[in-house]
């Protein structure tokens, strides 16, 4: 790791923790797996990946993430509090749990405000500063890397600056590497952060921090709409440190939406801060953190929102042709973004040229298919359909639009109901069964089949692959592995569109399909069967 | 209007101009006419209406508005761009059109970036000025207070600052009372924006300005992320004038968002912006307004979000009890906004019992009761279910654990079946239908009764409302308008969780219920049946 841009600025990311308190965001320790990988596929320098100890949730992942994750590029960090007052920092189970989580960096909040430290932790001045300087002073002691986030660091600073400091310092004493000035409150404006980053830098010392052996960071939420542009004005005022979320989750209005703050440094400081040249691929990771949360991206985002590059044509439009960099402020492929023309098809067909060609398809010289392509995946994402996040029903569409799509069976009819368990009451606990029958043809002959589960798209699954599999043997390899459902204009009640997503994997590689109508079993079930065509096809099965 | 803040400082909204360009919206006139009108109730000094003579619906707009709308604060401003190359002022048909809009304010649009003015406009250097000066001597001439927006400004600046200047230097000489420094790509950072807003401010004279007899404007879109914060720069680098849309509406990733940047400036620079302390209706205003565009406000937005002061973590619950000030950065009232408790895993007693109180319950002497309602909360949220989302099943868990949960009918039991249409192929466009039963009592009596939709869920609740109504008529009121699906651990298929959020409305108010089950039709009975409960009690119906 010695060329990372980690060691020389630190791009923290506490999606995970921080970013889990938004409303509405429920994560699984599974998921919070995922979206670990992910942000190491970005290339962010540290993974904040909970509280160990606090959540069992997040103690779990700890656990699974030794095991599970393979991180090329980021440092896991336990986030924890110092110990509490009055007990050594050895005895407090809190903080025994944080060394516990084996990661090589411990990042510890702290007070710094003296009204909290008063107020809301109802001990004294001198303890809070003992706590700080007692629980880092351990941690380092067993080998961790320990970052100090000074919660209310700039509301307390503005009430007693020489209290705010002394903890700043007795972290640093004890051994800390980052300080973190936290605007918890996030009601800071970029100069007031300025300010006061600028006179915090001094007090600790420009030598110190230029040395790269202390550092100063910066964490910031948005509710004074201003948390990209503290981050920003806390690095030039010297923080090498930033704390950020994917998408700017985070409670009330968020954290600093940590893509954007990197972007900005990157492409217009000069900054390199990721590793891996990841900005190029920020887009995608952002829209697949989202589609791990299942909070619907907002369009608006700046440099990875699906609007951040489209521009009403009109006025402008013949111009962008001629020289785009005059109508955008930066080229959306150093995002891993499109530029969009809202009335042109332009970008349409040109993108659907490039995904074919990742495909293994040259659509280049095709004019009429590529049209026909586009046209298709026009409406379909106009009818619902997301291609981005389901690759094995865009290659469906392509091989169909090109009359190469296999016909491995043909659907007569399906069924399913659910129902509450005949002869037992329908209390608040009764459980439901679902069974469902399938009626198709394949390899010559009709097969009717009848499955159970404890939902209708589970019995569907058992009766589909029950039928299919007396025809096509490879099915039994196939394992549905993860199911998603959006609803779409939701604000029409049950008459709203359903969206299903469906990952299959065959052990080897895995891949997801789609499925859109009025109703989430129509559009499971057409996720389901487009999931094992794509399978059939890829395991080189010759229709029968 | 001589005491008016907009006399000293200018809030310039462009909400129905420029914030129309965003992706997907598509106003009305008589949407534009009810805009202004809550625009004019914010309080802020000027509204852009759109452009008149190039967009039909805007000279509609005009037109109406002198008849129609009856604005106390604002003064209506005409968008248009300065005259053609080669031709007087008074001959170009647009210019004229702006004329006859008949507003006291016209806003022209006009290079200030030469390579925009040789590349672009394709005209010379000098003709660009010529056309500033003319167009804006002719509009003042007619008695027309005149702001120039200087398009691509800051990026015109930093290529060639002499010719943005000289473009500044015409509009004033002319006699236009605003030059709008427009960082039209929005890429712009904070630092630029106040280096080069204090070098133009300079370069106008600061006497000039402070006498208020010329004035600089800032107009940001939030490509970098910085939006706001590049308005305050500009602000405190001597613009008086600041443009920006409501709820931050735009082309790509949008507009400065101008509520919350008067906001930043009213409450935390201690100006005054609006007139009629318009910033404490502003939460209701920028609903009301995401209401006529038809857009889904964003919870996370500054200020005036659903999110923006709701709390989550548990250990922040307890201090907020004691002082709400020390965890919020300003008091939510200030913008018409109100302070949530989240109910979540993650809360402890003091959140449950602020919770209570929020809803009307006295827990704060039942330690007993609280403990028991905190117990039910953690295992229901560890079983998937969340309550922050669920306010209405909340209630309904307290009402249960204090025993006083109403008993309005007796579910027996219930039965949904999803089917191809019947003697029909199920071919890939194939509809399937939905036919339900439910089986209750109400009323001393049994229903059974069957409701049909296109998808499970709608039948189910055709099907319960039918057989509710007959016992309970205040039924026919609740519509559902919201239905929403997540699958937990989904990493294990179709055999994972589901959680259902329902939201019902009955006109008046709405409320959200949550149903968990390993069954999407499961849970979403759950959340059906409470909603019916729910709608019921606060109804006043008294159980039969």
């Amino acid at each position: 790791m010695s060329t990372a841009p980690s060691d020389t600025f630190h791009v923290y990311d506490t999606t995970l923790r921080d970013g889990a308190q938004q409303e509405g965001m429920n994560l699984s320790v599974a998921d919070k797996l995922a979206i670990a990988q992910l942000l190491d596929d970005l290339g962010v320098g540290f993974i904040e990946g909970g509280w160990p100890g606090a959540v069992p949730k997040d103690t779990d992942f700890f656990a699974r993430a030794k095991k599970e994750l393979t991180l090329r590029n980021a440092q896991l960090a336990a986030f924890g509090a110092t110990r509490r007052a009055g007990v050594r920092a050895y005895d407090d189970p809190q903080v025994r749990a944080l060394l516990d989580a084996d990661t090589p960096v411990v990042t510890l909040v702290a007070k710094s405000d003296v009204r909290h430290v008063e107020r809301a932790l109802r001990t004294t001045r001198e303890e809070n500063l003992a706590m700080i300087t007692d629980t880092v002073a351990f941690l380092v002691g067993e080998g961790r890397r320990v970052v100090l986030d000074a919660e209310h660091f700039f509301d307390g600073y503005r009430y007693d600056s020489a209290y705010a400091l002394s903890a700043v310092d007795a972290a640093f004493s004890a051994g800390a590497e980052v300080v973190t000035l936290c605007d918890t409150n996030g009601g800071m404006l970029p100069s007031w952060v300025g300010e006061i980053t600028a006179e915090v830098s001094s007090a600790v010392g420009h030598e110190a921090l230029a040395s790269g052996a202390v550092r100063l960071g910066i964490h910031a939420h948005n509710d004074s709409g201003c948390a990209v542009a503290n981050s920003l004005a806390a690095v030039e005022a010297g923080a090498t440190h930033v704390q950020g979320t994917v998408n700017g989750y985070g409670e009330r209005t968020g954290n600093a939406d940590l893509v954007a703050v990197v972007a900005n440094l990157e492409l217009k400081r000069g900054m390199t801060l990721l590793a891996g040249n990841g900005l190029r691929d920020a887009t995608r990771i952002a829209h697949a953190i989202s589609e791990v949360t299942n909070i619907s991206p907002f369009a608006r985002q700046p440099y990875v929102g699906a609007s951040a590059f489209a521009h009403k044509g009109g006025l402008h439009a013949s111009a962008i042709r001629v020289d785009p960099d005059m109508y955008q402020h930066t080229d959306p492929t150093s995002v891993g973004n499109d530029m969009r023309m809202l009335v042109s098809d332009m970008a349409g067909r040109a993108s659907i040229e490039l995904k074919g060609r990742e495909l293994g398809f040259d659509l280049a010289g095709q004019a009429e298919l590529l049209a026909r392509v586009t046209n298709r995946v026009k409406d379909g994402e106009a009818a619902g359909y997301t291609y981005e996040a389901a690759d094995a029903s865009f290659e469906l569409v392509l091989l169909e639009e090109m009359g190469q799509r296999p016909g491995y069976f043909s659907v007569e009819s399906w069924r399913t109901i659910v129902e509450t368990v005949p002869g037992r009451a329908a209390g608040p606990d009764a459980e439901a069964l679902a069974e469902a029958t399938v009626k198709l043809s394949a390899g010559g002959e009709r097969h009717v089949s009848t499955g159970e589960g404890n939902g209708p798209v589970n019995a569907l699954d058992q009766a589909l692959r029950d039928a299919l599999t007396r025809v096509y043997p490879e099915i039994e390899r196939f394992e549905l592995i993860d199911f998603k459902v959006r609803i779409l204009d939701s604000e029409q009640g049950t008459d709203a569109t359903t969206r299903v997503l469906i990952e299959h994997t065959d052990g080897v590689r895995s891949w997801s399909t789609v499925g859109v109508g009025p109703n989430v079993i129509e559009a499971a079930w057409e996720a389901l069967t487009d999931g094992h065509v794509y399978g059939l096809l890829k395991a080189g099965v010759e229709p029968l």
